[in-house]
């Protein structure tokens, strides 16, 4: 019973379908009838015009978003623990060209008004230190909470006031937008450009980034190419993600998959080192405990010395997260 | 009938089927246990050690292995008409951080002794000019035509004497390996990786980077994961490498391809501009002649104001082959 | 009698007092009273507002330059001979994060109209091939060819309704402008930055990029400070900035500089290669007689096998230029 | 009074003497009589072969060293104050072409073998997270705190053991030297290259980069070149540094610094923050304490809120020294 991750689960039957469905000849790249769909689909879902480009993976769409937005002598701001920071192999300084991630701090991985001005209000305003251009933020965050539209609010706000572009890691956008039950576009707030993650949620290899500035569009659309991300046959790309969104896939997979984590989490108790407010179970956990979960049959990834996650997919079976949770329980 | 390019196909049946074998929940990046055999599946294929690693694109197959072998102040040696120089959006200055492409000609878009010595000898041995740190070959060149492993042996030779790594493009390797009738590994020679194409030839996404030096491979490991090349569902991309490879499914493939374009190049007669030593043709052809071979339902590329390229793929119809060659005969 | 090049002359008297003068301490960087006066100095100069920055080498007066212009996807259009082509090292791929040089022709080192459009016209506009951001221009030539202000406003216009960016560099501009004969605005004509050479002309180790956009001056300082070029004792690059500046230092050095290539021109009939038009002298020349002039004692470079290359500098001797001359033309 | 930094003293006499005297043409670059002494001159002090260069700033001087030592894709761990982290700009970023700085703890802005294996031991050994290629350490520190040998030797050894080469940041290296009261090899230790300072300690415009392993100053000189740092009149840069290793000039300079900032440091009893082992002094200090003496002529630095920063220079005169003395006695 995985509880791994949700970065290698199955192909959801639908995005088979539909890359079955284009598997005949069209023109190369992204000039097929399918990558052409993909800005009139996300201009519906969020409701405003935006330019969305596919792309293999979540490394490749946040830091090809990023480095639309920060020139080389500058930095983004991100949450001491962003993927971007921890776990992207050092993206971040290729794509950017060497700027400088400057990390914040913030409970559940989440960032604050406060914590993001305390960050920028220890840079000098002068060459000798490199300036902000951006801000990150993670929705939901690498600990499964999401921010609140009224948060993402404040925050974008604040980075506005300080000539900031925003960008949002969404790999786990989708299980955001299912907790919080509202609208994508209040879920993302006022970003320019959104990493809307498939991977994790039933895709097999697209992403998608949704600009909601086209000019910075304009701009991901050479350096995709440059990074060698445009594939030739990117309709296969397209289709993963119009599967997704047609008829909400992406969201029921994700309620799915939050359900899951819910169930686990209900029975986790006093063990919780973050609400769970996405598809991930953080809980305190010594070693032999682990080990007598592994023993029942459970896989998942320690978490330091004292903890555990656990990861639901949107293919997670309703019985194993049951068995999860009743095995916690009785630990 | 198509004959724009091999790089938007069909998938292959047996790639499709190996992809949905695949489909059940493994560890993630390149530790499933497909993306594990291909060191195994090359090293047979090469009849030596290899260290084989699958990326989405030729374009980050060849920088990835090009920036393993060429420090940032140096240069890669190719052919003025090179994919890399012509038709990458750049990207070996982006993975190369900067290095530089020093071109040297060649008639039909392949090198020669007197070619590369030609380019090196114009360099002043001093830090003011960029010095050449390797190599860069094409196998089939960018007009469809092969060396042979004679050819090989001296260009990697050269190479050597003046302590250059090699790096061989083969988005169309297999069509190579086809019309020179020799091994794979003569059809590759001395050369430290070689970027061995699937998708031109009936495969979806992936392509791979055979290092024959394993050493590089480790920096290749890195350097894919800082790239956002490291997928999380790689075992899908080992799948159809793979399938590729089963019962030389690759060389099945590369010959069909190549057999349409010879049927094609039987007819043109004297039009031909290059030798026809894989699947493409090169054909002097008016404009007025290009528009009645369009008119007549045949799809290609101009090749500037004078030319036509016609590539065959490895499912291009022999009737759609035998209509072309008439049609173009008939002119 | 040394007529190898200008850049490793002797350094001004004026120079000298100057940099003397600024030895009391100050506040550090560019923040002292002799580099907080270069922008008025120069803009005094030019007629007009302007930022201008000290430098300590041509190599990076001309990329920092470049950096403000040019996007890491994009490419600089120069001519094939240019020194950011030929001299500097890779600079241009290092500070421009892997810019690209597209290299156009034209005689004696100058670009035209034609030769600029017939390199544009030559790239495909998608994202698979470089896009052009910046023309540069070299203000003398290579080959010590100058740009009459008429050439200059046909090429920067020709820039602008490409939406290129124009830089200038001006290593050997004080000798165009001291040939010319027209004001130092005319000379530049309508580009974005200058590159101001004073380390050819007298100087000893700064040069100044001259902004006509403040807006790139306000990159350009902190690409200054990332590169490590922003001295901490700035003010002894501006003292002789300033000095040069002062009662029109640089044209009298000039002038003494290019009346001695002048006087080695008029002995050399029908040996020259192109017209001297600064302080450059290019000469048809055996080896023999090569050897003939040094055995003499005249110093200077070989110019492939069949010319040779002499430079006059600030304090070339009216004397030994005469010798040289009739030494020329006694071969 | 102006103790706000050693970085825009004055020059030394014999410094001015020196660069005075090669002020006769000689050949430009680094192949002039004076450059080509570099490489003994260091050899003597050092008491072992080197390679040494000069370039013109200190940030130069050590990204330039680093250059040669870090992989793109990899990190240098380096302390959380040191001038490569806070005050070079993102240098770093920019000549190590994306790499990473891997931030450790330790009082006084020192490394310990804890902090460093702290470090080091928080960063996963796979592709996902960036792996450190290099220590760089700081002598004497950010807060004027020196590394007793004793100290080098062991911190170098762990560096070793973890194949990590190292580099040294000895912007303030003589008076590192003139406090340890030891020999140059014994305060720098076991490492690979060493950013040997002048230009704080009497110097213009020339730090020297002193490799121990001549491999990488192979490297390095391509990278000075690529980075617009080779003076062509660079003999002028050479003769600083012979000037200030003849008859030890630099320890002459860096002992009269010292000694002004032990002057200051005797009369500041409890408020001092930092051993002075060098010639900066941190004070606590007040806002209120601070205006008191400024009113009373002293210029520094502001240290965050609670505190101040003195740095003496080679040309402090004694008698502000005490009289600082006094004024912060007397607060």
């Amino acid at each position: 019973m995985r509880f791994l991750s949700d970065n290698s689960a199955a192909v959801h039957p639908q995005v088979w379908e539909a890359m079955k469905k284009a598997d005949s000849p069209d023109t190369p790249y992204d000039t097929d009838a399918l990558s052409r769909r993909l800005d009139e689909a996300f201009g519906a879902l969020f409701g405003r015009e935006v330019a969305a480009l596919w792309v293999a993976s979540g490394t490749a769409a946040n830091c090809l978003a990023l480095s639309t937005m920060v020139q080389p002598h500058g930095a983004v701001l991100c949450h001491r623990e962003a993927h971007i920071e921890m776990d992207e192999g050092g993206a971040p300084g290729f794509y950017l060209h060497g700027a400088k991630l400057v990390l914040a701090e913030g409970e559940h991985a989440k960032l604050t008004s406060a914590s993001i001005l305390e960050a920028l209000d220890a840079i000098r305003d002068d060459v000798h230190q490199v300036q902000v251009h951006a801000l990150s933020l993670t929705q939901a965050s690498e600990y499964g909470c999401s921010y609140q539209p009224s948060e993402l609010t404040d925050l974008t706000a604040l980075a506005r006031s300080r000539r900031l572009k925003v960008q949002m890691d969404g790999a786990r956008f989708a299980n955001a937008v299912a907790w919080l039950g509202c609208s994508p576009a209040e879920a993302c707030g006022d970003v320019d450009a959104l990493s809307f993650g498939c991977v994790k949620n039933g895709g097999m290899s697209a992403e998608a980034i949704v600009f909601f500035d086209p000019a910075l569009a304009d701009v991901a659309r050479f350096r995709r190419k440059r990074a060698g991300h445009l594939q030739s046959k990117g309709r296969f790309l397209a289709a993963q993600i119009l599967a997704m969104l047609e008829g909400d896939l992406w969201l029921a997979n994700a309620r799915a998959a939050n359900a899951a984590a819910g169930e686990i989490a209900g029975a986790a108790g006093g063990r919780l080192l973050h609400p769970v407010e996405a598809n991930e179970v953080f809980l305190r956990c010594t070693a032999t405990e682990r080990d007598a979960l592994r023993t029942q049959g459970f896989g998942f990834y320690d978490w330091g010395t004292e903890a555990a996650r656990f990861v639901a997919a949107w293919d997670t079976k309703e019985e194993d997260a049951r068995a999860l949770g009743r095995a916690i329980a009785a630990l």
